[in-house]
């Protein structure tokens, strides 16, 4: 996606540009002209011959030459004849900037489609409606009324909003903070998050991506190109509307379906998105990701000159996963000949606070060449003695020799800390105002680092026989039958190499004793009814029957008993399954999210599923590694892998089953939920039995 | 505790005032004079006549009466001089600022140990040492080197750290906010922080009082105090040290035992103590406090000039559990009629970008006005277009109309909404910069407020034995047993009214089976080993034996394998004991932290427990609600409630075997720890049963 036109366009026209103050087409050519743009500028507005010093033109036309990019800061009635103005004579990019009610006053026909309509048929890109604009720093371009221009930088900036994009922008000017791009794409007519992250990953201009969400224009599209672009440039993302009452409030704004808080965090979690909490956190891991290298690991050291900090930190790193970095003996060694006034030598080394900037230095030196820290984080907590100054510049200069490692810095205070703040911010060195937000961030960098350095994805393709699944599933739909029962559920997971219970179906008690008898005891005898979805809530299983007397009574007693429950149901018998009692119970299960496709879950089978809440959920297809990671982040698998002896699980069953699956589920959309619950798992060498199954298939 | 002498005193001597910069005793000085302070001043040196224009002193002696406070500034090694010059000449109030290294050079006489001394036999108070000193704003005290005088405050702060102290003074400058007093704490010799918390309590110039802690100097009486106190000024609390990690190097530091986090969140939540994170998190939700009433309920307005920001506080009210208010329909229809250009109508409130303040005023007279809001949150992402300063003026000005419900206000962005804050600040609106801070600001507050307003605190007694349980814990203390055996542990719970298995010792296989016979089966046999404790681990419990010839193995089987495991244990028998199948498995447990006590403990039982991570923790004695709300926290609790018909749980009688074991506990301070693992509970009206105890005795 090549949006060069919008970024760096060699001449602007701006319809709508104004004299009056505080009207958008005034701020906008002002911005233009102040932000230092220097390619032509041409007004258009039919009431004026000059605006703000420069010739204005009555329309597009009369301009003479075709400008790069066209910005419409108009009434709204306007913007669809003027769009087709720029179609008339190719213009390759607008910025539409105006606002519709449509929700408000329902119109009949609906600008954002009329633009969406007119962008497709021609070839021209465009920006918007409801959008603040956008700005270029490296190119001094600013068609925007979000602010002046900020400083040239290594981050691309995008939001849905316009004035979450107007107030990142303000809060990143306060922190001293630059950018390559910043893009409002508001309701996406045609530019869509797509266009954008894909531009900015093209973009030499920018190292790190962020951008503000509320809704996904296609989610599967979102999973594989930020899963391409993200291991070049980490790519950072608040969503929002994430909550059901979120969604409610952002899916009122577009009328888009919202997925949900699990969904997005396994997706952006596969893909390896940095999913931040607030627009401050994205611009603090943003800035550590522009300045710095990635650590190689998670060991840190600590360089204070406060105790109190240091244990916060110490805390910090405890909780966010981190490690606090084992010093060398050799390390120690020199820390303790070269350093004066320490009140601890160990990590966290601690410094008097009467500091003396040589000692910081010399710290620095020597953690930074210890092969156990893979990153340092220097805390100040100035005093009215403290070199705080000085300080500041020796961390700077041992940044600017030594740069393999990342630095980061925590400065405790208000307007005392500021001036050395900004020294630190010059030097690219990223500062925290608090010990924990300077942790985390190095969490944030340590995990990207690992995502990125992850094996390559292979997704093992089993054996399996396709042709049948197809026509079973072909069969249900055909006759209008969403919820595939149980057998025939079962038999589609034998195609695909589950074992399934031996079993077969009864229509009388004779009958049902009889197949018990062949397949041995204890049996299990379940409701067979293309009616009755949810077995155990009419009282439709029976577990344990230990001989041919209780088959029969429990035969009976489920046919006197069921019918009185759900007189609508047609029951022509019971199916007779031997009974897995060696084993643990999990549940393999997939339920297709609308915008992500199928997402895997597992969990600890039976009753305690919804006490425990301890799931995992991962989007399919599964690689080996995903499966077994997958499994590995629930507690539930570090309890099946607790048990010794007899009772010893298979987890490499349950990843095998996860797999097959995955690739079950990936090979037919047509399958929108299915469940294997409980997927019975024993020792090593036993194959593991699918017990149950529910299967829903998508309508149409 | 009364520490007016600190905080009002009619004179202060300075013993070490210099006239040398960045010393201490001349930053000291310095500061105390330039805050304006209105009594008399001594400074104290003997190598000088006058410093910094005021008449100096060469001893305490000379000065000729006797100050109010005096604050020791010189080198560490003359401070137990000059503090027994203190007492000498009958000085009520010391602070000491140095700082001694007893960690690094081990010194023979510890000066902290010293002062303490001196001061617990003398009518002195003595703050420090390693204490940055103390402010009060309102009396123009200032003596300290942590910076100028902050405006004065209702918030009461104290700090055990001189760098936290100074970090958090220039953090809350930084953003305009006052103080009643600052007081650090230092190394505690004497005035800790029970002392100024209480001192704080009784302070009318307090509201709120705020503290950075890392140890504690008596958990027991800390409860007691912040309980206590809390009910009328909030009490606000970061503690560090939380973590294994950070407690090493809190310990460090003091030399002093941490308690771990579990026993901090349930110590905090009783006492009604707010546990903050971080100290920026501790000064928003001050503020707050400070400036505004406690909302009534948990239902929040938000009134928006942007879509995004109220999307993102829309997800946050959902994730910190409170409500997005339902407006009336009056309120709606009011909204309707008064309102222009609003995008939308209904909770969150959205008001076009280029806002007209009247708007926001209107909007959020009636919001207020609505009984179903409890607190109103605005919030205003300014675009060069919004009425800024306008519209924070009239927010401004309803406040000071209508102060019975909070309102707080959130903007979005940097320097643009520098002024706009400031006019907040000074209007006393707690302001935020990100929707997710104000509504967990929201959060604190609505939680401190049900605190405040929870029924009064009965524990119910039951009469029990305790003369039974006396004698079986002194003859166990007597032998120097400190663990009890499961048998003994039985019988003290029945002293307290827990019924445990029918049962008795067998010391042969036919005593067994006899045993077994009378009781009726299954049953269970137990090895009976003094030298034993956990008996599962040498396969020391055989389960559900059905008839006389399986006890009779199962007894033969532990006398042949146990004795091969453990070949030191003397073994004189099994315990038989009757098998409680029906009924769920629940833990009721106590271990006791050494700075809290009593920590009662509620879980699922048998060996989910760890694959669950879901148990509740609560300080003893429990009143009947604090048992029933320790369940319901659990989700255990919900899986137990939603169980129906014959394997229904009674919930009442687990609540009252954990007020039983409470009072066991609380009764009987020599229990360290003690588990009753499983209690068996079934349907109302059939009596739980204790069906294995463990119990540990303090050693002495």
């Amino acid at each position: 996606m090549n949006l060069k036109h919008f970024y760096n366009p060699a001449s602007v026209a701006v319809i709508g540009a104004s004299r009056k103050k505080a009207k958008v087409g005034h701020e906008v050519l002002s911005a233009l002209i102040h932000g230092g743009y220097q390619g032509k500028i041409f007004p258009v507005n039919p009431n004026a011959s000059t605006i703000q010093g420069l010739k204005s033109y009555p329309d597009l036309k009369s301009i003479g030459e075709v400008p790069d990019l066209v910005v419409i800061a108009t009434a709204p009635d306007l913007v669809t004849t003027l769009l087709q103005q720029c179609v008339d004579i190719k213009v390759r990019a607008v910025v539409v900037l105006p606002f519709f009610f449509e929700r408000l006053h329902g119109a009949e026909s609906h600008p954002r489609e009329v633009i969406a309509g007119i962008a497709e048929s021609a070839e021209i890109r465009v920006l918007g409606p409801n959008c603040i604009g956008l700005m270029s720093p490296p190119t001094h371009l600013n068609v925007s009324y979000a602010g002046d221009l900020p400083g040239a930088g290594e981050i691309g900036y995008f939001s849905k909003s316009a004035s979450i994009l107007a107030a990142t922008l303000d809060i990143a000017k306060s922190k001293g903070m630059g950018f390559s791009r910043l893009v409002c794409i508001g309701d996406m007519a045609d530019v869509n998050e797509l266009d954008v992250i894909e531009s900015f990953g093209e973009d030499p201009e920018t190292k790190v991506i962020a951008g503000y969400l509320e809704t996904f224009s296609n989610g599967d599209a979102f999973i594989h190109l930020v899963e391409r672009i993200g291991k070049r440039k980490p790519i950072l993302l608040v969503k929002s509307g994430v909550t059901p009452a979120g969604a409610k409030v952002a899916s009122s704004h577009t009328g888009r379906l919202t997925a949900d808080e699990t969904a997005f965090e396994c997706v952006f979690g596969r893909a390896g998105v940095i999913r931040c909490e607030c627009l401050r956190d994205m611009l603090d891991f943003a800035k550590a990701f522009a300045y710095q290298p990635v650590p190689a690991g998670p060991n840190v050291a600590i360089i204070a000159n406060a105790g109190g900090a240091s244990i916060i930190a110490t805390d910090a790193i405890e909780r966010e996963g981190l490690k606090l970095a084992t010093l060398s003996e050799q390390t120690l060694a020199k820390l303790s000949n070269e350093l004066e006034n320490i009140v601890n030598l160990d990590n966290p080394i601690e410094i008097m606070s009467d500091i003396l900037a040589g000692q910081f230095e010399r710290a620095l030196r020597e953690t930074l060449d210890d092969p156990g820290v893979d990153t340092v984080l220097m805390m100040l907590t100035p005093h009215a003695t403290t070199e705080r100054i000085q300080t500041v510049k020796a961390i700077a200069r041992v940044k600017k020799e030594k740069n393999e490692k990342p630095i980061l810095a925590c400065l405790l205070g208000g307007e005392r800390v500021r001036d050395a703040e900004a020294i630190l911010q010059k030097a690219r060195i990223p500062c925290y105002g608090s010990p924990q937000k300077a942790i985390t961030t190095i969490r944030v960098m340590v995990n990207y680092s690992r995502w990125c350095s992850r094996p390559k994805r292979v997704v093992k393709l089993f054996p399996v026989n396709r042709g049948k699944v197809k026509r079973i599933i072909e069969r249900h739909l055909k006759q209008g039958k969403y919820n595939v029962p149980e057998i025939q559920a079962k038999r589609i997971l034998e195609a695909y190499g589950f074992v399934t219970p031996r079993g077969a179906i009864a229509t009388s008690a004779e009958q049902a004793a009889g197949i018990a008898d062949q397949i041995g005891y204890p049996v299990v005898l379940k409701v067979w009814s293309p009616d009755i979805d949810h077995k155990t809530e009419v009282g439709g299983v029976m577990l344990g029957l230990t001989n041919e007397h209780s088959v029969r009574d429990a035969f009976d007693l489920m046919m006197y008993r069921i019918p009185k429950i759900r007189p609508d149901a047609n029951i022509p018998g019971m199916l007779v399954e031997e009974m897995c009692t060696k084993g643990q119970e999990v549940i393999l299960g997939m339920s297709r999210d609308p915008r992500f496709g199928p997402l895997m879950m597992f969990g600890l089978g039976g009753r305690m599923v919804d006490v425990l809440k301890d799931v995992a959920f991962y989007p399919a297809p599964l690689t080996a590694e995903e499966a077994k990671e997958m499994l590995v982040s629930t507690r539930t698998y570090h309890h099946l892998a607790g048990i010794e002896g007899a009772h010893a699980v298979d987890i490499d069953a349950i990843a095998e089953g996860l797999q097959r699956l995955s690739q079950l589920v990936t090979e037919f959309p047509q399958i929108k939920e299915m469940d294997i619950n409980p997927f019975v798992v024993g020792r090593r060498g036993i194959t593991p039995i699918a017990v149950d199954a529910a299967m829903t298939l998508e309508h149409e």
